[in-house]
C-alpha cells in the first residue's frame, strides 16, 4: 500500500510499504476513508532530524474495517470507525478515568501512521468508535475533527472548567484554536476572544462563536486584549499554538486567580511560572495531549445531527500521492487543514 | 515602639520606630498580642541584599484595636482580631471572589510588619476578623495560625480541588507542609504521604492525619513514593517548600491527570513545563499566595470548639526583643514555629 513518511524537514514522500495485517487477538485492520494533515505534523516537519528509513506520519483518520482480530467485540468488518490520535486499551484505570492518553498499555501513532491508505489498530475495542454513517457521508469531514482536533479544543476548553461566567481567549488561529473557540461556546462562555490574524481562520471564528479578534500579537497582542477587558485579561486562556511566545502571551493576558490551558504541543521544556508570572496571581497551568476518545461520546450527536459542523476546519482536500502539497499549503498558511484521500 | 527589622543576611534587629497612628478613614491601629516568624521570613533573612535602613519583617499577628478611622465598621476598639498576611479593600470583585491577594488596593505587609508591638492596618474592615475570645486565651496560638499558615495549607489542598477519592503527597514538614496535611485530612483524602525528615514535625503530622511519612529526599524520595503508590505516584502533591528540587519532587511523584498545588513562594523564575514533565501526562500546576481572608470564616469555628488544634505547630515562644533567636531556630530547624510575644 502507500503511506506518508517524512525524512527529514520538508521531506515529505509517499513510498510502498507491506499492507498492515492483523497480529494480536485485539488488532483491527482499517482501511483509511479519509486522514488529514495536523499542526502538530508540523513541528517534525519544520525540525526533524534527517533519517534514511523515514517516519510514518498521520494520527488522524475515519475509515472502514476491514478485519479483526478474534477477541475484538465492539467493531466489525464494514463499519465506519473513527480512530483517535492514541490507542489505549479501554480497560485500565486510567482509561476508565477518561485520561486514555495515559493508557498503561496504549500509545501514539508512531509506528504506522493515518496518512496512509490503511492502518492496524492494537485494541481496536478500546480506540475505535464506530459511527451510524457511510464512507461517502457528507458528514466525513466532522466526523475527523473527532480523531484530534474538535475534541483537543473541547479538552482545553474542559480543562479550564470553562462556564457561563467565564471569559476566554484562544491564542492561535489554527484548527486546535478555532475547535476551542467552538468549545467555549459550547461551554457558554460569555466572551471569547481569538487571536489569529489569517481573517479567512478568524471569519470561521466568528461563526464558531468568538466575539472578539485580535490580530497583534506579542506585547501589542497583551495589550489589545487588556484593553478589551477593562485591563485585566480574561479567565481562561487556551494556548493552542506551542512556541514559547504564545505562552508568555498566555501569561500577560490570564486574569489573576485565572486559567492557562495548554493544548499546543509545547516546542520548549522550561517556562516562567515565579512569583511574578504564575504564582503571585495565583494563575493555573493546565491542559496535555486530549484523550478525544473520552470526549466522542458527549460530541458526536452534535455531529451526527450536524448542530455542529467542525468540518468547516477542512478548506481543501488532497490525494495521498499529493500529501507533499498539503504540508507545503499548512505550512506556509495557504490551507487551514488539508483533507488527505488516500 | 519597639519593632523588628532586617538589614541583610542573618541581621535581625529590634528598633524604636514612630507608634503607629490612624493615617486614613478605613485605618485601624491594632496592639499586638501574638505575632511570629514565617518560614517565609526566612527567604530574605538568607538572601536579603543588605540595606542601611532595614525591612520591617512580619506578616501574621493577632491582637487588639487600639483606635479606628472615621470609616471604620466591623470592628472597634477592644476587639480581637485576625490580620490575614495581605491587606485588602473587602469591596473590590477581586475580594468579592475570594481572591484577597489580587485586591485591587490590597498589599502585603510591607511597610509597617507585624513583628511589632502595634500595627497600622488599612482597610480595617476588609481586612481584620474580630474573634469572640479574650487575648489571653488559650486559643490564640491556633486563631493565629489563620494569619497566613492554616489559610495556606487549606489553600494549597483547595486548589487542587481534594476529595474523599483523592491520594496526596505533601513535600515539606515545615508549618504550611503540616497545615496541608490537616486540611487534606479535613477534605477526606484517603492516603496523605508526608514528605519531611524532622521526626518531631512528621509525628505532628500523623497526629493531623498523615498516613504515611517519607523521609527521604530528591530521587530516593520519588522512588519511595512511588513504591508506596504501585508506582504511579499520587493525585496531588501540594509542594510546601517553594526551593526548586521541591518542585523536581512534586513533578517526579505526581499521578498522570494530577495536580502539583504549590503554596511555598517559589525562589525560581523558570521551571520544567514541557511535554516530558508537565504537559504530556496532563498535570495541572496551581497554587499562589493564599487568599487566607477569605477561608477564616470557613476555619474559625473549628478553631474555636477546639476539633482542631493547628496551633500545635508553634513549639516555642520568644518575647519580640529576643526574635533574632527565634530566627536562628527556625533556620536551624531547632524550632517548628515560634511564637513571639510583643
Amino acid at each position: 500500500m502507500r503511506a506518508a513518511y517524512l525524512y527529514g524537514p520538508g521531506d515529505v514522500r509517499v513510498i510502498d510499504v507491506p499492507d498492515p495485517v492483523i497480529r494480536g487477538s485485539t488488532d483491527a485492520v482499517v482501511r483509511v476513508v479519509r486522514a488529514c494533515v495536523c499542526g502538530t505534523d508540523l513541528h517534525p516537519y519544520h525540525s526533524m532530524k534527517p533519517t534514511p528509513h523515514g517516519s510514518s506520519m498521520g494520527h488522524e483518520f475515519v475509515g472502514v474495517v476491514e478485519d479483526t482480530g478474534r477477541d475484538v467485540r465492539t467493531v466489525k468488518k464494514g463499519d465506519l470507525v473513527i480512530a483517535p490520535f492514541v490507542w489505549s486499551d479501554g480497560t485500565c484505570d486510567f482509561c476508565r478515568e477518561g485520561l486514555q492518553t495515559s493508557c498503561r498499555h496504549g500509545g501514539y501513532w508512531n509506528a504506522g501512521g493515518g496518512q496512509a491508505e490503511a492502518v492496524r489498530v492494537p485494541f481496536a475495542d478500546g480506540t475505535l468508535v464506530p459511527v451510524p454513517a457511510e464512507e461517502n457521508s457528507p458528514l466525513i469531514p466532522s466526523l475527523l475533527t473527532l480523531s484530534d482536533v474538535y475534541g483537543t479544543g473541547y479538552h482545553a476548553v474542559r480543562a479550564a472548567r470553562v462556564t457561563a461566567e467565564t471569559t476566554v481567549t484562544v491564542i492561535g488561529d489554527g484548527a486546535v484554536g478555532l475547535m476551542a473557540v467552538l468549545s467555549a461556546t459550547q461551554f457558554g462562555a460569555r466572551r471569547i476572544i481569538l487571536m489569529g490574524r489569517h481573517k479567512d481562520r478568524t471569519d470561521l471564528g466568528h461563526e464558531f462563536g468568538a466575539t472578539d479578534v485580535v490580530a497583534e500579537r506579542g506585547e501589542e497582542g497583551i495589550a489589545a486584549v487588556r484593553e478589551l477587558t477593562g485591563g485585566d485579561g480574561t479567565h481562561v486562556v487556551v494556548e493552542a499554538v506551542g512556541h514559547m511566545p504564545a505562552y508568555q502571551q498566555a501569561v500577560g493576558i490570564v486574569r489573576p486567580g485565572g486559567v492557562i490551558s495548554r493544548v499546543g504541543v509545547p516546542q520548549y521544556k522550561d517556562a516562567a511560572v515565579g512569583f511574578g508570572t504564575l504564582f503571585g496571581p495565583n494563575i493555573t497551568l493546565t491542559g496535555g495531549p486530549a484523550p478525544v476518545r473520552a470526549y466522542i461520546d458527549a460530541l458526536l450527536p452534535g455531529v451526527l445531527d450536524g448542530s455542529v459542523e467542525p468540518g468547516k476546519v477542512f478548506d481543501r482536500e488532497t490525494g495521498l500521492d499529493e500529501i507533499a502539497e498539503a504540508y507545503r499549503a499548512m505550512d506556509t498558511r495557504t490551507a487551514l487543514k488539508v483533507l488527505v484521500r488516500p
